[in-house]
């Protein structure tokens, strides 16, 4: 029996305690809390038997769908034990363990939710048009990604090809794109569906969503400038989606709930909720391990609540790995933005990366977005970070 | 033991033997094949042990997978077989079977690849510009749907909330769609994927995709109008999609390939096939019980098989149940429009359905495609039917 020593100001203390699949050599994947710079196999810790078998699972979704009562009772019974003497056969050191995809994705929807990222992106996508839609302040615009291609943190991202056409020329073009860019955002994933035909309210968004992961939706600008009109984005997007291998309990974020900025005009009556689902997050970008950007998750016009409202609103059944994500984060200051196509303005303010003057991404370029949370008595929640490297086009 | 008659004209004739999932009462749901008025249960026809275990199985995915070799033999037994005396314990009629969703959907992408209902709804829904946009003739135009919405023929669809917001209101108001309507289309059933980073070229179409299905699209305009600008539809079409329960394979459709009607300009390199995957398949559209359409998907501009090379050039990966349709089939001619907003031109020009002038859908109103294809000798080749009936709001 060993005590985890967690060292001081680790985002990863008893307060937060996120979920994730891991495995060591030669074993088979299963679900682990992180503390400190250790992973606790839960299906050691507490046993794989009955309820307690969704933790010798390769993916979190059995325990997801067990739902919110038993999500709080087991947080409650790993809190009170790891504290105290823990069996040496469930503790791994975190750089010993591969982490995998932390749930089988069902099906992706990427929100939007950023009025500044949406402005920033109409003036660069539409300059001679409002850079707000009509519908923009109504709902949280959003649509379907492809869940086969989110991948965990870690995973290359190979150069997507597809066709371009810059404005001045005649006719597109194949080949990899030349304008690869990240989307930084934070993901919300379902642990308890909702039937066809069914909704789920505004106020019992956390009877639903089990925690949130950092997303790196990859975007290749060009691919996506050519194609989205009229059905929105696809290929531009679907080569690859990145995401954190920890998913944060709503549990750990409740000291990172604020208010909203505030809405105007006010929304329609299924969007408007009594609670507050404002998150205290700050993300970090690093691009090349050199910090770009700090785009705060506190700004976004839209709750996670409200966005999960919305998209079953119309009678969409929602599903047990259900992953849907917020849109790039950005704040109203430039090292705020959490897109290069904005922090660079379109590629002609370009950034400055270990010396070098930098506007989209190089092959072999590596971006590592963080973050932290707002915990409770000064703490702060970690949610690890995703990170990812781009090859060449094949 | 019995030989199976089928009525003369079936288009469920040996030559097609689409592939389903059925049950009985009190039963389990297996992997049958639609003879005439029969079905034929695989896992006794052929065992369910080794590879055959597959036919045991809810769904068809995990026979999809085995892929185009397997296939093939499959195929090969049971033609050999359904000519002669057959096991009586193998045989149910059609009536007496529950047909469940044939697939587990993995992802869903909606084409829009009729070139005269692009130029419809273009006229349509943005009526002071070209009806199609520029990259139209330049690639085929999709994106993602809902996959966990896809239901089988027969599922009642709740008619959808959402905003809906007309040209001369001045905000968006919550209720019911106003403006229900249906897509008719063919969706492709990817049996083999390809890995991330990976693609399918247009001449290995068959060697990824098992068969084809009819899909009804199902489509509220108001919510749809109001909500697709940037990003595309999203609550206006995730509410349901209905499949018909049949997978017509690839192989039945042999004798209905043709040349597309031609592409102009040539697409790019990486969407020339040598291959003819144009398909002379006649579906009709009926109301009620009154036919009101009858779209020819020969029409179609983009092929099947551009479609599934161009989803996966990018390197995006592609699984086993993944799901793609041609997007709405609409011929030149007014009665081969695949969807009653063009039919009724926007609500404008009703048709009349038993007697009464009707334009978007009622509550209780029932909608049902059926299809063919030509086969071999003058035969034809059922897809069934997909079918649905519209309850009220909730």
């Amino acid at each position: 029996m060993s005590v985890v020593e967690v060292p001081a100001g680790s985002p990863f203390g008893r307060e937060n305690l996120p979920y994730g699949v891991f495995s060591v050599a030669g074993g088979d994947p299963r679900v682990g809390v992180r503390l400190g710079d250790t992973v606790v196999d839960l299906s050691v810790l507490l046993g794989a038997t009955g309820d307690d078998a969704v933790f010798a699972a390769a993916s979190l979704n059995p325990f997801l769908a067990q739902g919110p009562a038993r999500w709080a009772q087991v947080r409650e019974r790993v809190t009170a034990l790891v504290g105290g003497d823990l069996p040496d056969a469930a503790l791994h050191p975190v750089r010993d363990v591969a982490l995998h995809l932390p749930f089988e994705v069902a099906d992706y929807v990427d929100f939007y939710a950023s009025e500044h990222h949406a402005s920033n992106l109409g003036r660069l996508f539409r300059p001679d048009a409002e850079p707000l839609m009509p519908n923009w302040k109504h709902l949280p615009v959003g649509y379907h990604g492809r869940a086969g291609t989110v991948v965990v943190s870690g995973t290359d991202v190979v150069r997507p090809c597809g066709q371009r056409k810059a404005p001045d020329e005649a006719a597109p073009t194949y080949g990899p794109s030349r304008r690869l860019d990240i989307e930084a955002e934070l993901g919300f994933v379902v642990g308890v569906g909702s039937p066809l035909g069914g909704r789920i309210g505004v106020d019992e968004f956390d009877q639903h969503v089990f925690g949130a992961v950092l997303v790196n939706d990859w975007s290749a600008r060009d691919i996506q400038a050519w194609e989205y009109v009229p059905l929105g984005p696809h290929l531009g997007k679907s080569f690859a989606t990145s995401v954190s291998p920890w998913v944060v309990p709503l549990a750990a974020l409740q000291a990172a709930r604020v208010p909203l900025p505030g809405q105007d005009p006010p929304p329609l009556e299924y969007l408007r909720g009594s609670e507050d689902w404002g998150l205290d997050v700050d993300l970090v970008v690093e691009w090349n391990g050199e910090q770009v950007a700090r785009p705060p998750y506190k700004e976004m016009y839209w709750s996670p609540a409200q966005m999960l409202a919305h998209l079953t609103v119309n009678g969409a059944s929602a599903r047990t790995g259900d992953l849907f994500a917020s849109g790039t984060i950005s704040g109203p200051e430039r090292h705020q933005r959490g897109a290069f196509i904005e922090l660079t303005w379109g590629g002609r303010e370009p950034v400055t990366v270990k010396g070098e003057e930098r506007t989209f991404l190089l092959d072999g370029d590596e971006v590592t977005i963080s973050a932290t949370a707002s915990g409770p008595d000064g703490t702060r929640i970690g949610f690890g970070e995703v990170t990812g490297r781009i090859t060449p086009a094949r």
